[in-house]
């Protein structure tokens, strides 16, 4: 039904550096994730300002909590600060917690899908190490429903997240050790991934099996429940960018350099669904259903319906895993396991790099970081990198479809996007 | 080329409540817009959840700073608060400052268009007095380049569109004398027309020629320049809502309900343009110009071409009257009068509500009051009264067609939108 949306390309951010260290504010990280981006698609200023001067372009902004962060807000307008190129453009600022990128590429896609536009940089960034780890934690809380989930808690989301743990062992009656032996699991995994990956946080920090399965005491803090660090992703400073095309753009933009049109990746389906806002009401929704997260579920059987595609077509998935209990449930979610059964499919090696079904191979939030209003846009690239065949050293070979699930809240937004050939 | 954007309705608090001191959050704001709005199209939450079911329609906010006025990201979320016909639905909330009503009513026309939805809500929601007046000023600052344009300033915006006002009167060489009379004549048309809106703030408030005229001291205190307390709108709590929808859903609304389908008035056109972030970059830009704000005049150009209309087919405006000075710029803008005549058209009572072409029949900014994210919104409702027929006392007789001006920051984001009928 829906036309094609193709995806030029785009760049991330160095996930490692602290841009506060650094004496740089998240205008100078919008800049230079602008700048890298336009290099990779080959594409510069002067067309830019050309496609601006046919309103034909426009730019979209995903940022989570720049107000408390950055004490600033209309994240749109510091496109103008980069370049005049951006003068008279169509630019906003779209927020949806962590799931801030994929609302920001859900608008661009509507708007070249309305005909509006040709060409949408679509860019998310997150500037956190301004503030103290408690402060930034009470900051995420607003991600939540503050006054209920979150105020007066240090760290809440680890906490709402290790309610999840606590759910999925009560509801499938999981062995607890085999359950807790996944998430450590889970978390060797990213990080290990995240060693192949040139921008991740933690591909210099230290992390074993042994080490992500031992709770508890000064090296691996108890945060939130069965959450302990190891469970966790990190905050995060770092922007991602991609630019989307219409198939008119994209046609022209292969001819004039020497491309094929069938070489670029296109997005070929996504997925919205909103489950209730606080944790509690989502369990109550949920009781007595296979899936403890059915809104998660929807959003990916949405997606699989629109592109006509299932499970077994998808050749790996980037998931929001936040933490290890988010990325245990999105297995089922996916449909590579039943509900309940998730810690199969992890102790079988699925979901391994060298997997039938691996899941973040750039090592996800927990090893490639979480810059929050950033990792939508991240996924959205690494999955464009790895169907293009550009992902180099944590390139999953025979990629053919991909799959993104991006969370906002404790699992509040769901969005779902499948990127792969026309 | 676009298929038009039907609108069927929608409605806002009363903008003379201060929620904060009936002890209601922005929920309770929410809450009651929604449930509000429901009843004057006549859809119910039945209807609501079975279009749901079919995915057929999504819901947006625009709220500028709920981070900083209320601690609470995330807003998209709230929808699911209210009533569980909202589980599941495509959520997502947008923010371009002043401009984030009119960036999320931007986000719902392009996912109609691009047939994702037959029915979109959009809602725009502001909770201000939830702070002191000055801690207010500051959050509002962050919709300018904060640490440039508002750190350590006292009432940052009133401080820039007094150098608007500056920019103008050095610009055009206009009598000094004359053009502070046509300022305040632009407050004086504003509060009298808020006069016959039963939803205005100040409709109750005390409010002359005379004390419009007599600037300073402490009955009317100078806060920014030339700009004193009755050139400016006022902190407001707030919100207000629309339904948009497609043709197809318009054609079954209609017809289910015994209407005539050209009986509902629709979206004729919409721009987006934004301008140098800083107030002295867009004066830089545009020096040896006609217009002191290009990308606002572009704007209003864009709507006019794209909807094959001039201002000749105008029959009245709903202008962002922040301040005194961004009206008196938007009377040329809008094409009423050449740059730098804007007092003649003042004078000569062209925008007066009796005039041939009424500015603000509503009350505008300064009248009706501004809650920030809401008044993009609350202006869209207000030409859809405007057009059916249906804004009571303020009713301007005959309208045919009708044009939207919601800035953002300084005149930073400038979004346009045309409603009259098919």
């Amino acid at each position: 039904m829906n036309k094609n949306i193709y995806i030029l390309g785009g760049e991330q951010t160095d996930f490692q550096r602290n841009w506060a260290k650094e004496g740089k504010s998240f205008v100078a990280m919008l800049r230079e994730v602008v700048d890298d981006s336009l290099a990779k698609v080959d594409i510069d200023y002067a067309e830019l300002n050309t496609l601006n001067k046919a309103n034909d372009v426009a730019a979209f902004i995903g940022n989570f909590a720049g107000e408390l962060y950055n004490k600033q807000g209309h994240f749109s307008a510091f496109f103008t600060e980069i370049n005049e190129a951006f003068y008279g453009m169509p630019c906003g600022r779209y927020e949806a917690a962590c799931a801030s990128g994929s609302i920001a590429l859900e608008a661009a896609i509507n708007k070249i899908l309305s005909n509006e536009i040709g060409l949408a940089l679509v860019v998310g960034v997150e500037s956190m190490k301004t503030v103290s780890p408690s402060v930034g934690g009470d900051f995420l809380g607003t991600a939540a429903y503050y006054d209920k989930e979150a105020k007066g808690l240090d760290f809440p989301f680890p906490k709402l997240f290790g309610k999840l743990a606590d759910v999925a062992l009560a509801r499938y009656k999981i062995d607890e050790t085999r359950f807790m032996d996944a998430l450590a699991e889970i978390s060797t995994i990213n990080y290990a991934n995240a060693k192949r990956n040139p921008k991740a946080q933690t591909r210099n920090w230290f992390m074993n099996k042994e080490h992500a399965s031992k709770r508890g005491g000064e090296f691996n803090m108890d945060v939130g429940g069965r959450i302990c660090i190891t469970d966790c992703s990190q905050v995060t400073d770092g922007s991602a960018s991609v630019f989307l095309a219409s198939e008119e753009y994209a046609e022209s933009y292969a001819k004039k350099r020497g491309i094929s049109l069938a070489d670029i990746p296109v997005i070929k389906s996504w997925a919205n669904r909103i489950a209730p806002l606080t944790f509690d009401k989502k369990v109550a929704e949920s009781k007595g259903q296979p899936y403890i997260l059915p809104w998660t579920r929807q959003a990916v059987l949405d997606a699989y319906k629109k592109a006509n595609l299932s499970v077994d077509d998808i050749d790996l998935f980037e998931t929001h895993d936040c933490f290890t209990s988010s990325e245990y449930v999105a297995i089922s979610a996916f449909g590579i396991t039943e509900p309940g059964k998730e810690h199969e499919a992890i102790e079988e090696g699925i979901i391994d790099f060298k997997g039938i079904k691996p899941i973040n191979p750039s090592g996800g939030l927990i090893g490639v970081g979480h810059p929050v209003g950033a990792s939508g846009v991240r996924m959205m690239l690494d999955i464009y990198k790895q169907v293009k065949g550009v992902a180099g050293d944590y390139q999953v070979e025979n990629t053919k479809n991909a799959l993104m699930l991006n969370l906002g809240g404790s699992a509040t937004t769901n969005m779902v996007f499948i990127v792969g050939r026309s």
